[in-house]
């Protein structure tokens, strides 16, 4: 008899859609010893949200996220709503017993991812952060490879996270694009995938010095129209208040270099999320928009065949692979979160947490902080351990 | 209120888990007027196939697919059993008025497929074959292209689908490699998806020479463990009746010169299903294994720009992927099937069907025996039109 | 003390540049025991051939080849002229003593390379057939592999020269669209190219069945401006009469299956000589577009990290390479030649012949007959060994 | 008739034999109005230097450098000699009359660096720093597309520049490991060329933050032993004095922001020189071991048609390229020099100096010095302009 899990999500949007679809499409992938269920869905407005549920599988919905926490019959509270409100919501799951899920990162400001972590601990209940990034087959893969020792020393990570879809000054202020929402731009929405792939890879980050940009400082007013695209009403404009670019290098703690860039203005790139770690005895490359693949370099291959050899991380013997199709037959974006909420609910009940959760989000909020910090002071940061 | 269909399932194995999937994420990603119902799923082992029946979400299940078809809560067979069956299921399934699904090759012989072609015309029944790799939004696309005329006159096709899963002289002697339940290697397996792709896009083959080999002809008797890995029994062999390889030259309707090769035996080539099409316009290319890319070369370009553009087919423009996820964010091997069934379900009841059917399967079954014959021949075989 | 031999050449086009070039540039790279001298050029309009002996760096230059191969101060006729000459001036050129470099085809028959074959056995004469794209150091270092027996038995070799410079139904009837001047079109200029790595890395053709194809049937008239551009002359127009593309299939005399394709027709393709070779421990991918890489599948790699290594053969290991420059400052298309000179002008006086001569020629040519007999009978043909 | 220009060169190493065969090869591919003439080469070591001049054609040699800037019979002085050397003698050189040609970077420190390009200016002569892979064919058609406004507005220019030599504990503790010889490691080595790519492609850099690092910091005495491979004596070590990896961000005058990384210790990455530039209209990728290609993305193109060209810079239309061979004939490393000379020979006696000169030089090595600076301060440095 397999446990059941009742999950209350709040929010519909894009990440919504992807969360709404892992759930449904996890036991039908993998052996589940904890079942999800799709019990509630909440959102503002009465009419979208109900025709999100039906559309998406969710058993009932709530148009107040506090209610929808009262609830005796859910169990896990996952927040996909926009940054400024992950806090609110997500102390008072905790309070209320409930596990939770979050989408990264995990609040506005480091303060109030600290605050969210110590409710879940004090509260005791499971926590997850989604960096999602990490549960791609080749990414597992590569962990996998560094922890048995396969780099040696590491000398280098290197992480690019490169998008266009803001790039036309006609696309409108979406909530993204709002400090007070967002709480920063490209540095919070993409840099903190980057910055997770090298905590979870290279370790810890010591201290950083950056620098952000913001390139087009107005912009119509407008809405997001599902996923990543918009629409603009021209006539009236605001102000751009986050960053449309950053980039800053690091030290990490074993004594690697780093260095990282996020942007929304490298026209051409619709999502390369990438990265390059280079040890004393080999070297991996990854890049999401080729997400099966790994490329790996051994050093100590023979003399006149060394070369990165191009992965497909496809086969069994793979991480979380094995679970979809056979060989050659590649997976997607979506199967990153399906692997995201194995790890999570086969984690919760048992003592192997290895699940990104709000300690994660803590010190991937103390690297965005240092950051905003390194970028007013003009000089190096150390970030908090 | 949405129309349902109710399946019924015959097999359950890799393509089995592929179709349930697909059936199940189809009104999930889609607005659909018709939505698929998981009814029913057949197999001659109980315990098996009610284990499947779970785990993949059928709400019941038979050990006999004569039952099945005699089901009146069931609207469609769908067919997903080794190839020697086809015939006799879809033909009964035809009488008994079900519309009918079939994996590919249609058939084991271009008799046999005839006699499934005139069964659902003289039953009037919806019929679809799955070749679902035309359902990559890139491989669509690359239609629409074709068909807006960017190409001009097409020269050549040219198109390899390389696996490499049964070079071990170890790997068993699967149904896969007998001719009595197969009907072909490598060429109905593999090459049935080229020959697809190739009527799809470059039109109706006209004529051909080609040639096949076995290069390991005995094997170890054994089975299938799921996807296309297996076991062996090394105590008994057996003899390998089906080719590991083919390739034939061919000359389409349109006079375009076409080259294929199909083969299990090109190492390091997990699932390679590729092709290029150059017209007197342009050119295109596409990869199986990176499938979300489109290689397009336009003549038209300024001098000196020239060059394939890689176009990676994510977009809302692109057909079908505006479903999915936001520009950059991939899909993979699954979302051929939900994207085919889509077509058919949504075709079934109204007077667009531009899905695959049995029409398509015979003139596809008729390359594959015009390719057995010029084997045998030695010389050109004209393909019945 | 080097010893000096003395070239005079026939022709000064694309190949009499690639030619000149490299005999100018040997000494500099390699410590060569016989030093070629530029002695005389040749052509029939002395106005060109004198600029072109300045320009070149040759010490003088004649507007006769029969005076040319006369001269007692020249020790190699180097025929780089249109193919329906070779013969002639070879067959002369090996009554005089002379040694004899000849680019390919050989021949523009058959029976015409066997008898510059007998020509220069009898006379006992040096010769040399330039397939250069045996010697970038990428496709030396794929022989090696193979000859250390890397890849095992040889299952597959799959070869594509695929160009597009004479698509536009404007390009001009150059000589080599001509059949009295050039044999055959796409066949014998780039398809021998490609037979030719055949031969060297998969072994020798034993029978084959083929087609090819005309798709432009008249052109202008025009000319050769050097390279492979041209001009037109649109007041006349006359027939082409070679052929635009082929294809053949075979098999080789150790049970390999190939499949060939040559043609001018794929736009997008200036210059794409590629080829596949798959046997049973592995696999090598080479393009002379990335000439400087070599893709190398090894079957024993660990399982998880197999996949195609991408190596990059600018290394002391990989051969001719450590003449050049350090490793990953890559070579180009004309070092081609110059390997290609290193090797004859270092075998002829000692006993270790190991570049392409007539012999490979004659062979050569004996695969382009048997092509051009399998288009007329349309069946296989067995290549005479 | 044409002119002739002198060249006496101190130095014969790796850079020695590139420029040896650049001057060499250039009167061959191009029309010049300025033939180079190889006068005189200059070593202290005078049975190596005797050799050397032999090898790469020559015509005299001296052991003192003094005394070829003496002679009279020498136009130009080319300095490839380590670069604590190239101050004293370009000054001297200067003073002589003699035009100048050097090696990066110019100096060993900015200071330096000014009084060299104060005395080129003092005494009139022409000068030249070797900023070769400007003048890959496509860098150069990268820039006429910036120069005529394809990309606009410049958001973004980032740089890599990933070596791997040194990587092994053994490498022995050569002359560009010493700061007292070669001033800087990758920093100067390297990362000056992704500089004077980002000044010749992007602008002026403004400001800059930076760190470098030394991973390995000491290594056994030895010394090159050619090109970039060396040996090594393990009896005794000394002490790495420069960086092995450098990495900064910067602003350039037109508001772009720049990334930089240069290292020695990125394994697996033999030379890969890279970078990418975003502009407001397209983007622009180039990568120095595939330096042929350049990949060209236009926000202009079709929707659905949009992504990354590859295009292969070796037709007639693109820089420098007709000079060479037919479209899709790769050339390589050295062709970068013999371009650059070009441009230098050609510019010199006329009014078009499009060539990179010592003010370039001089411009590089304020960067150079504002990222040791930065290092240093820990903060943003103003680059002199």
């Amino acid at each position: 008899m397999k446990r059941e899990i009742r999950i209350g999500m709040v929010g519909y949007q894009f990440m919504g859609k992807a969360h709404s679809h892992a759930y449904r499409d996890l036991p039908f992938y993998f052996d589940v010893s904890t079942t999800p269920v799709l019990k509630a869905i909440c959102g503002r407005k009465e009419e979208s949200v109900k025709e999100a549920a039906e559309k998406m599988g969710w058993e009932s919905y709530e148009t107040d996220w506090r209610k929808l926490i009262a609830r005796e019959d859910i169990d896990v509270i996952d927040i996909v709503t926009p940054n400024h409100t992950h806090a609110e919501i997500a102390i008072a799951a905790a309070k209320a017993g409930k596990h939770i899920i979050t989408e990264k990162p995990l609040a506005l400001t480091l303060e109030e991812a600290k605050e969210m972590y110590s409710a879940v601990k004090e509260h005791n209940v499971g926590h997850l952060i989604c960096h999602n990034y990490r549960y791609a087959p080749a990414v597992q893969y590569a962990k996998k490879l560094i922890e048995e020792g396969l780099l040696g020393r590491i000398y280098h990570f290197r992480a690019r996270y490169l998008q266009d879809f803001i790039m036309s000054p006609d696309f409108p202020l979406i909530w993204r694009l709002k400090k007070e929402v967002a709480g920063s731009g490209a540095l919070g929405d993409i840099g903190a995938h980057s910055i997770d792939l090298g905590r979870f890879l290279a370790g810890e980050i010591q201290s950083l010095v950056g620098t952000k940009e913001t390139f087009i400082k107005e912009r119509p007013i407008g809405e997001m129209s599902g996923g990543l695209s918009a629409s603009s009403d021209f006539s009236s404009v605001g102000e751009v208040t986050v960053d449309d670019a950053c980039a800053f290098l690091c030290r990490f703690e074993n004594g690697a270099l780093g260095t990282f860039e996020a942007t929304r203005f490298a026209g051409g790139n619709r999502n390369k999320n990438e990265f390059e770690i280079n040890g004393e005895n080999g070297s991996l490359r990854w890049n999401m928009e080729d997400m099966n693949k790994l490329d790996v370099y051994l050093a100590k291959d023979e003399e006149g065949l060394q070369g990165f050899r191009t992965i497909n991380c496809t086969e069994e013997i793979h991480p979380y692979a094995g679970a979809y199709w056979p060989a050659g037959h590649i997976i997607g974006y979506e199967h990153t979160f399906i692997n995201l909420f194995h790890s999570f609910l086969e984690g919760l009940y048992q003592d192997k947490k290895d699940y990104p959760d709000f300690e994660d989000g803590v010190k991937n909020q103390a690297v965005l902080a240092a950051v905003e910090e390194s970028d007013e002071t003009g000089g190096w940061v150390n970030v908090p351990s």
